[in-house]
């Protein structure tokens, strides 16, 4: 089969890789309908060092079941089925407590022999923890915003729930990626009053209007900051979804918050050390999110998508086929495209 | 009057200072019954820089009503009443959230022309918000344990709220001193199960198995946070509460603590930067914790010491007379008393 396979920074290529098989009687076999390129793989796209041996890339998809192993009792072949962004049984003790992202038995696509989601297939380990049937065909419209809840949608969504936002509520997020645009819906839906998104790109901050965010804010670093609390009476924000990930919004964030607020950091960090020290404690900060249980959150958030009532598919601004994903990576690269789809 | 005031590390004296009087309609003039030397006022003892002014010290304690502004209306001369460690409001909305020590209209004691709680009187700003009348008289036996809702049990407690300490929960609590064994007594209140005490004086961690510790760990560091791990199954304890503030302290809570899990910091940091990095993100490990605000838990913690279910005062293991409260001073920096309590 074809995939897209990383062999260094700038370096994604469409290469044979051998067709997936089932290993183990938990494994499914999913013919990938759709899949996307996530502002994570970004960063290996920036800086992964040269590799013979190359990464599969990818880990948002959605496709037909081709193939279940013995003991896999929850999806059959036939079946359109979303795959969250790691793999996970979806019974052990950390799942239960909302840690999919530390399944004992879970990991990441990609990685240990598990094939990207950005190729013809993939071989889903813990099918039955992982693989949620869609109620719609491989026809609808909605397929687009359905895919954003292998990743992205439900990584917003982890940030707002985090970060404790609730009915009424004042909420900053920092960043007009995706991830923070998706923010804006996951705060607006638990009921956020006002949500400012501080951003630069027009079209992704219209994108953020048209999502539910109230006030824009242009500016950066200290100067956004000022103006969050300018916004927001002076005090600043209780809730801020920060979901960029350098330690310029970190630091954005720590200004923007009022005392007592809470931090949500959805972006993996681009740096070891962060400023934790007696202001942090003395203004009672708290800083926290994380990577998203993404499965968990499919069923919570998927009738609201089939409703209409929310359109995560719209951060979707530009399709690309499996061939032209190198080119769809240079084009997130280069901020050209806000998510690119990859249609197979 | 007489007060206890620092000139510089290690520099503690008595010395003359002008009886407090009413100066705004808002404050009250409170004869000092008991004080005590807190473990934050270790860190200037230790480094203050050397003045000629010198800064009224102590923060904590209880003492009868002298006088009381035209605007005081909820104690009178007569009363004894207990005051939480920095004055407030109690009906701005920093202290409605429970954010006392953000207080619009509050402040500490030892500064901006407020006295500090280690002398015969304390000018109290803000009384009717910060003062508590006490339902019992100034000999009664319960007043040490009372003293201690002024700070050290209501920063405790705050450690075990904000960690999220439930019924049933195992917590880690890092520090032998007076926080981390008022946080040990916090914690079983709160329901926790387990308490390990991380800690390595002998005596305190006996006390601490006397407030409910069910096991004491008197390694440190990685080994330290090894043992945590074993006692608990392997993957650590959820609920952290990190009540030393330096870095090592840090390092071991993030190393004992599960993923998922909350730290909940008390200790004034030691430090500035800390790792919250890539591995905090992926563990979805929540740093909070901070100041506590103390007089929003008197009337919570309380009843439990007038019931005698909880005994914090036993964290005094010597009184002092305030002429001897440089003695005290020493006497905590050589670890050759827990907590100094000041008789007057």
């Amino acid at each position: 089969m074809r995939a897209a396979v990383m062999y260094g920074a700038g370096d994604v290529r469409i290469t044979d890789r051998p067709d997936p098989k089932i290993h183990r009687p938990t494994d499914a076999v999913v013919r990938t309908v759709l899949s996307c390129v996530c502002g994570s793989d970004l960063w290996p796209y920036k800086s992964m060092p040269a590799t013979d041996t190359g990464r599969p890339m990818g880990h948002e998809f959605l496709g037909v079941v081709e193939e279940t192993g013995a003991d896999v009792a929850g999806v059959r072949a036939g079946d359109l089925v979303l795959a969250p962004f790691t793999y996970c049984d979806n019974t052990c003790d950390y799942c239960a407590r909302g840690l999919h992202f530390s399944c004992r038995h879970g990991g990441r696509y990609g990685f240990d022999g598990v094939d990207g989601g950005q190729g013809e297939a993939v071989r889903v380990p813990q099918a039955d923890g992982t693989l949620v049937k869609l109620p719609v065909d491989a026809g609808s419209a909605l397929l687009p915003s359905l895919l954003t809840l292998s990743d992205v949608m439900g990584t917003g969504h982890h940030g707002a729930v985090t970060a404790g936002v609730g009915p009424g509520d004042s909420v900053l997020v920092i960043g007009d990626g995706a991830v923070g645009l998706c923010a804006v819906i996951a705060a607006r839906r638990l009921g956020a009053e006002r949500v400012v998104l501080m951003g630069r790109h027009t079209t992704r901050t219209d994108l953020g209007r048209d999502f539910g965010a109230t006030d824009v804010v242009a500016e950066r670093g200290e100067e956004g900051a000022a103006r969050v609390r300018d916004l927001t009476g002076g005090d600043g924000v209780e809730k801020v979804v920060e979901a960029v990930g350098t330690r310029q919004t970190l630091d954005t964030a720590l200004e923007a918050v009022s005392d007592g607020g809470t931090i949500s950091r959805l972006g993996v960090p681009q740096y070891e050390q962060g400023p934790v020290g007696p202001s942090m404690i003395l203004r009672n900060i708290t800083l926290t999110g994380g990577a998203s249980p993404a499965r968990a959150y499919i069923e919570e958030l998927m009738p609201d998508i089939l409703a209409g009532t929310i359109t995560p598919g719209r951060v979707f601004d530009r399709s690309f086929t499996l061939d032209q994903a190198p080119e769809a990576y240079q084009a997130m690269a280069d901020r050209r495209v806000l998510k690119a789809l990859i249609t197979l």
